[in-house]
């Protein structure tokens, strides 16, 4: 599977999602419970994170025995040119709290480049994927291909972020200057907000400290709606990291400019 | 209309809800036009404000046109005991950045005091709302009656604000103490937040810089699920100002002692 004809195709994309969904939905507002995975730092794992990953784990393993698989639940299993990099449930923190901005990303990374991706936000039905070429979405308001935006100056872009809290020191202080070079800028959005940036709602996504789960699905999202996605020293954003997304290229080096000086 | 039996129903509710929808929804995610509102400050208002203000009003001057209406976008009309108090796009940044995290707000004040009221969010088909006594949620995963949970201690509470940037000085600085002292803060919810802490998913919300039109229609369905919702000085809501909102009188008292000290 070194040729792009041989991509899994959305159609698995979907059952995975759904399967995680299956998981993740019906423990979505209900109370369940809440582990401390860290001692010092509260970072709720739910039993639907667990299960909903069991889940995808399980289509893949069927469908694709010699592809490797990372998962934030459960850590990486096999090896091989092909990994699916997967986060059962990003933004748990929204998820606990009842509201529906998190998602299900699913992505596959073939010889070290994100390739295809989908996130999935069950609740609302908003499906957003890339199949190797083209970036779409379905749910309400019907499907469409995904397109970013043409902007270009930071004083005309609307920046995401989930919250200010991710930076320190030296990096809070060139967000803060970010912050107060764009027109909007707004919190709290995970995973959604590369979402919104490859339907051209969005702009400029800036995250730190992001693991590769947290972001390989979405890089193909932004990528084939015409986006570009990197860390905020310029390179492949697969292994996570400080990530910078932009609607254009121009955009991009402008808010590379300001956090990466 | 003083005694509460007079109040009007749900169901008037739900069609000044569902006129603002039909305005609203369609011009969601279309990227229509944005003024800025202020000089100097980015404070967009779409065409959607404004068209689903004039259906709620239009409604209201039919059924109740001895009533007063207070809207964001076309200010106070009428006097007398009784006034609607509405915003139609709560979350406009939310809202313009194709988030479905905003909400209708339409609140009924009687007597000075806030009494009915609904959150409608039509991308998601959810509604929160209160009838006078007790307050109810329907829309994905089922109808049911809203009902706080009984979270008393800071260290266990969530935190709901839409932005740190909303506090300054010496403000900013007890809301800072205030989020050091809970479990978890989420960013970025606007009126989204109170539905969360009224259904029981969220602990406590801080807002500063509210209008009438922001927290009218929320306080009853805070209050009629049992939550405690002031200023930040412990009055009633309904000017807003910097609100308090809790899902218990001990952690509303907590987080008082903190930020009113």
């Amino acid at each position: 599977m070194s040729s792009m004809s041989a991509l899994p195709g959305p159609a698995f994309l979907f059952r995975l999602a759904a399967a995680a969904a299956a998981e993740s939905l019906p423990r979505f507002r209900q109370g369940g419970s809440v582990d401390n995975k860290l001692e010092n730092a509260f970072d709720p794992v739910t039993e639907a994170d667990r299960a909903a990953e069991r889940a995808i784990r399980s289509l893949i393993e069927k469908e694709y025995p010699d592809h490797a698989i990372l998962g934030e639940e459960y850590g990486l299993s096999g090896g091989g040119i092909h990994r699916w990099v997967i986060d059962p449930i990003d933004g748990t923190r929204a998820f606990i709290s009842g509201v529906p901005v998190w998602g299900t990303l699913i992505g596959l990374v073939v010889d070290d480049v994100a390739r295809i991706g989908i996130m999935h936000q069950p609740f609302t039905g908003e499906r957003f994927w890339a199949d190797g070429t083209s970036a779409f979405y379905d749910g309400p308001g019907g499907g469409r291909a995904l397109k970013v935006r043409p902007t270009q100056r930071l004083d005309e872009a609307t920046l995401f972020t989930t919250s200010p809290r991710l930076f320190s020191g030296e990096a809070l202080a060139r967000f803060e200057k970010l912050e107060a070079s764009v027109r909007m800028t707004r919190f709290g959005t995970d995973c959604y907000a590369f979402a919104m940036l490859a339907a051209g709602h969005a702009d400029l996504v800036v995250e730190s400290g992001l693991k590769p789960y947290d972001i390989v699905a979405l890089i193909p999202i932004v990528e084939q709606a015409g986006g570009v996605i990197t860390t905020v020293s310029g390179g492949r954003a697969e292994e996570g990291g400080e990530i910078v997304a932009a609607a254009t290229a121009e955009l991009h080096a402008a808010a590379l400019q300001i956090l990466a000086d």
